[in-house]
């Protein structure tokens, strides 16, 4: 390293000594380890692009986009995180250690606090457009222990890849939560899911455009199973066969999510109903850590 | 390493590892190093604090409120770049490495683009409160030279500590832009500017609340210096003695950029005026540096 190098090296270096000694009086010390690990590698990240102005400034832009089309229906944020990664390395951070435990994938900007519940075995489509599926399988402890008062909360898109907060009339649709069985057992009836791309209209999709990556994520439908003493899971399960299981926009699959969808002509379905028109099925299990375990 | 850690590392690798060969395929090879750099910073932070997900929430949390605080006249992505210090890096990473020249600070949140012109020696306080101040000095290039064309925005806050966008009924003062005498020379009437917090009645506020920081910062008065064939400089000149100059909230202080403010009862000025009432005077001279160099 030549003098001004060093030089150059040092004034850098005195910003960040003087940020992070700007934390010492932080109350929480978790706090005060978060905000110093954030400062030291949001700076050597600058440093080591040699950051310019320019580029500081289009980073500003980019957030403020974000933040400027972030509302109760749309998370730019969220996707954001999602298609760096962050999501997902969150997820696997905080991940069970227990091999025999459902994966967990990415949360996703789609959930809403206020769905309908449905009773087992009803239609939580509610007008959602598609193929009708019937998703069935138990809720189980890790030790195969059926747990009979868990709560599912199950949200999807329609056939043209939409959830429904991205229309604009404010209808609710794909999407519930119901209580299981006591035995553990759940079935409900919604649309087979499909292949859709995240909202690639703001500045999250500009990101991908620009880095050469699609916006697709493959067919799936998420989960959040809640039972007393046990860990929330959050997950999905995705769909055998689809184009896109390499390639998803947020990095969420995984093998063990993969499920089998059998397609059926009209006729009878498992819960006695007669189907007026083709069907499909998919089944899975939902296995979740008692609290406490790691 | 035990075997369980080992499993935990590999996971998270490979998240990484995908999401960094999801940007193969990139066309502006800046772009590709940047966002490279940028997800394996922001991953190795989150693994080295073990993020938790309600971390991660309260993050997503925090940047949507900054988005929605911001406006025309708000700007809390700049001001969170401030706080963290990642401005000052900024600024230090791109300085000219030229040691004659004039330091640069941040840019801050309350420039704006179409602020008036004033003639040389006007006054572009046009109605702030405060001490009058005249400010005057030369723009030069790094080698003495005068630079007879230079252009000079300048703005700051009034005696409360207010800039006039930070007032909810529109009216421009105290700031201006002014063209420099043909030697170089430059005078303006503006007002003494006094320390002042920066917003924190948003999220940025919060994190400094949290983390022990407060919020404010040294008078100061801001410049940007644009001239042909040179660098534009944006910078401050600060106030000798303020009581604020070694705890800025946003690290904008360099030892060269502080000045006297000599202070005057009401009488004759410089520039021939009857002052009515106590003024103030502050001299600093401007140096450039010329395109092209380093």
């Amino acid at each position: 390293m030549n003098r001004e190098h060093s030089v150059a090296a040092d004034r850098e270096q005195a910003v960040t000594d003087k940020v992070l000694a700007s934390f010492a009086k932080t109350a929480d010390p978790r706090l005060h380890e978060v905000m110093g690990s954030l400062v030291r590698h949001l700076h050597a990240f600058a440093r080591d692009v040699r950051l310019t102005e320019r580029e500081w400034e289009t980073a500003i832009e980019f957030l403020t986009r974000a933040g400027h089309i972030t509302d109760d229906r749309r998370q730019e944020f969220i996707l954001l995180s999602d298609v760096l990664g962050l999501s997902m390395l969150t997820v696997a951070i905080n991940e069970p250690k227990e091999p025999r435990a459902t994966e967990a994938t990415v949360f996703g900007p789609f959930y809403v606090d206020d769905a309908p519940e449905v009773p087992l075995g009803g239609d939580l489509a509610r007008g959602a457009v598609g193929t009708p599926c019937y998703v069935s399988g138990r809720v189980l402890s890790v030790d195969g222990t059926p747990i009979g008062d868990a709560v599912l909360h199950v949200w999807g898109a329609d056939d043209d890849g939409f959830y429904d907060v991205q229309y604009s009339d404010d209808h609710s649709a794909g999407r519930g939560w119901l209580r299981v069985a006591p035995d553990g057992s759940y079935r409900f009836w919604t649309v087979l899911p499909t292949p859709y791309p995240i909202p690639h209209d703001g500045p999250v999709g500009d990101l991908l455009t620009a880095t050469g990556r699609g916006p697709m994520r493959p067919a799936h439908l998420h989960f959040k199973a809640v039972a007393p003493d046990h860990r929330t899971l959050i997950t999905h399960i995705f769909v055998a066969g689809d184009p896109y299981l390499e390639d998803d926009a947020v990095f969420g699959v995984k093998d063990s999510l993969v499920t089998r969808a059998e397609h059926h002509s009209a006729g009878p379905a498992p819960d006695g109903s007669h189907q007026q028109e083709a069907w499909a099925s998919m089944s899975f299990d939902l296995v979740l850590v008692p609290d406490g375990d790691r």
